[in-house]
């Protein structure tokens, strides 16, 4: 398998040591529009492989914590030999600008790849999928195509919604026997698999499944004080936080005001209780195409802070993607909202503490009888920065695609067409991202 | 005389309405970085002035208020027929670009100007004030040169202040024989004048003069909610409310935290109580200079939403002034934010309301007897756009430059140096402002 991975941003630049440390891709070229910025991330990988670890470690998990880790395998034990040897002909960077759909067919037919993984914002998701049809090859984004608000509506009734564009041109994926994955990070992604394993292996029937992602990760400033510092894209941050949350309920779509619906969810592994909102996010749109459920939800544990700083970005028209003009020059507020802040893959040396993203089921168990569980997966960013020099946040969401794309690649997971996480067989999945050294975990509620 | 009028924003744009009424200068050169936006405040003029009103009318003040307005003659009548048949001749329109000293220097020799009056934001103080005194013009601004930080101690000692490189070259401008008059907006500026008229006039010795801004304006959003949207220039409120406060106190200057001692302050004229904090401002330093005082201070009705607003900015580094790189383009936050937001010139017909600006002065009075008085200035926008098209807030800070350039064009003030308003006889120009059909009051607490 030969990979485009588009983007050597937080997360492209967080695959790249992971993918180092499998076997199942020929060549990944790491692109961007900064060629610079691409070079970077490969000629630290090739830095990395000589100090490589003989092995990855498991983290460790609270022993106070009522954890079921399944019993799979749950060790990667890759040869760091081999590992160092291929480095150096298994990535190259080049320069290149998502939007230029052009420009990423020729790329895609140039270094003969197979698939384009995209790791850019997603408002570049619709010429990059273009172009990967166009050129033949397979497709995996993180976040879908964007959504409009309802024009009169926009609270009560979805407009445009996330992933419409894309399924739209399914048929011709199917029709020319590629496949688009998408939605396949960690949310969305690893929370869809969850949902279909759940609706697989554990219950009967299911009244609700919640996501549920919190954090309890500081970020220290200069002086040791904390400080405001995102640890993940703001650019996506703005984008799903200050849109219209979309809900499924009996059977249909619905949205709801920005930040609705405050409940505080209690996280595993010592994070504890942090107050979640509603968030317009893909899986409500996914799951409920391939699992039956009577509600879907995600719920975001933003913080208060938080809440007001997006709030007065959105007062101040900061969060705008339209341009302003400036002494001739066109910028949009919310890329120099985004410049302005420290890049969110730098900040790991600076970060404490853990991030969890999950799904939280409600329904009848196999038994008939009431259950409820939430499905986990932590990441320590002390355990992330020490084995992958990745902050947690950006390490857990590239690890996935990595994953899906070995399923891929070993013929595990087979498709056409456009299809989400949730599609495909879950136990494979969860059994390789065990082997991968991070395992997942469940809680009964 | 002959005035280059630099900065078509939102004062450069209500001076040249408000001198259009008066016949004590020859011409004025509006000049601004986008020479469209220069052409378009001229031509409007030439418009307006086709349809101009026969008279000013002086606003009536609540009845309620215990109201002293002194006994001068408080009204305008230079007749519109001569304004009318002047216009055409009296302005014109140039692009030039405030930071290039030497374009300045010659635009001011091209077009002969006597003085360069400074309607830009206070980062371009310096380039025009070297360029007047190059050129032998004088000088007028409405803020002074900008403030550096102390480098250890920024929160308890100033560090370079608000005007130190102008009065730095104060020797200069006297030995040129010209004058530079600084600080001479409305706040600083007609506060400077109230602080030596209460010296003069009113009090044998003064404990404290603490200047008090505030406003009950509010600006309609589409659909008729209350918008946020800055009154005045957020380039320079957010200079001014983010760098640390001075104080003067004991002899000397010192700073405080930004925003500190809030202290609810009661206004005039309907306005009522509005909670006003420490800002970093003019006044403070410049009366101490020339008028004897225990302490000064400088407190303005933000309002915990704008406050809450400045301190989001800062936290994000959306403040800043230093350019932030996005795709080859370099720009700097604070202007995107300034971009982002409405134009406080264009406000005018959604907002409702008054301003207040006023100097409240704590000592002995003439028959030695603690007296307490509040000197202040007050605009309806409703009469300001009647009047001039121009709302409330901007049209209160350009009245002001126009009576004090119009007092030097008479002879009625002369001076040479850098000189703030404080140094003049506060007699004539106070005369000169009821005359223009603004009326001040004094209110005894």
């Amino acid at each position: 398998m030969r990979i485009l991975l588009v983007g050597a941003g937080g997360v492209g630049s967080a695959v790249v040591p992971i993918a180092a440390r499998r076997d199942f891709f020929d060549h990944i070229v790491v692109a961007d529009y900064d060629r610079s910025r691409a070079e970077a991330v490969v000629s630290e990988q090739m830095e990395a492989a000589d100090r490589a670890p003989e092995r990855v470690t498991v983290p460790g998990r609270a022993a106070s914590e009522r954890v079921t880790v399944p019993e799979r395998p749950a060790t990667s034990r890759q040869a760091a030999a081999s590992e160092r040897a291929a480095a150096s002909g298994r990535f190259s960077a080049i320069g290149l600008d998502a939007s230029d759909e052009a420009a990423v067919e020729a790329a895609l037919r140039e270094h003969r790849c197979d698939v384009l993984f995209n790791a850019v914002d997603p408002r570049f998701d619709m010429p990059l999928f273009r172009a990967a049809l166009a050129a033949g090859a397979d497709y995996l984004d993180m976040a879908m195509s964007l959504s409009r608000p309802h024009p009169s509506r926009p609270y009560e009734l979805p407009g445009v919604k996330l992933g419409d564009e894309q399924f739209a041109m399914s048929p011709r994926w199917e029709a020319e026997g590629r496949l688009a994955l998408v939605g396949m990070g960690v949310e969305p992604g690893l929370a869809d698999v969850f949902a279909r394993y759940a609706a697989d292996h554990l219950f009967e029937s299911i009244d609700e499944i919640g996501i549920r992602d919190g954090a309890d990760l500081v970020v220290e400033g200069p002086g040791g004080q904390e400080a405001f510092a995102p640890t993940f894209s703001i650019w996506t941050t703005i984008e799903e936080c200050l849109n219209p949350p979309v809900v499924w309920e009996d059977g249909g779509w619905h949205t709801t005001e920005p930040f609705s619906e405050p409940e505080v969810f209690d996280f595993p592994e010592g994070i504890g209780p942090v107050e979640c909102v509603n968030v317009e996010h893909e899986e409500v749109l996914l799951v409920p195409r391939w699992v039956k459920a009577g509600r879907v939800t995600f719920k975001y544990g933003l913080g208060a802070e938080f809440i007001e700083v997006l709030r007065t970005l959105h007062k101040l028209g900061l969060d705008s993607t339209e341009p302003v003009r400036i002494k001739g020059v066109e910028v949009s507020p919310r890329d120099v909202v985004a410049a302005s802040l420290p890049d969110p893959a730098t900040l790991g040396d600076r970060m404490r503490g853990k991030t969890c993203a999950g799904a939280w089921i409600k329904g009848a168990g196999k038994d008939g009888r009431p259950r409820e569980v939430y499905l986990y997966h932590v990441v320590d960013n002390e355990w992330s920065m020490r084995e992958y020099g990745s902050q947690a946040v950006v390490w857990q969401t590239a690890v996935q695609p990595v994953v899906a794309l070995e399923l891929l690649a070993r013929g595990a997971w087979k498709g056409r067409g456009v299809l989400g996480p949730e599609a495909f067989d879950p136990v494979p999945f969860l059994d390789l991202l065990n082997e991968y050294g991070s395992p997942w975990g469940m809680r009964e509620q």
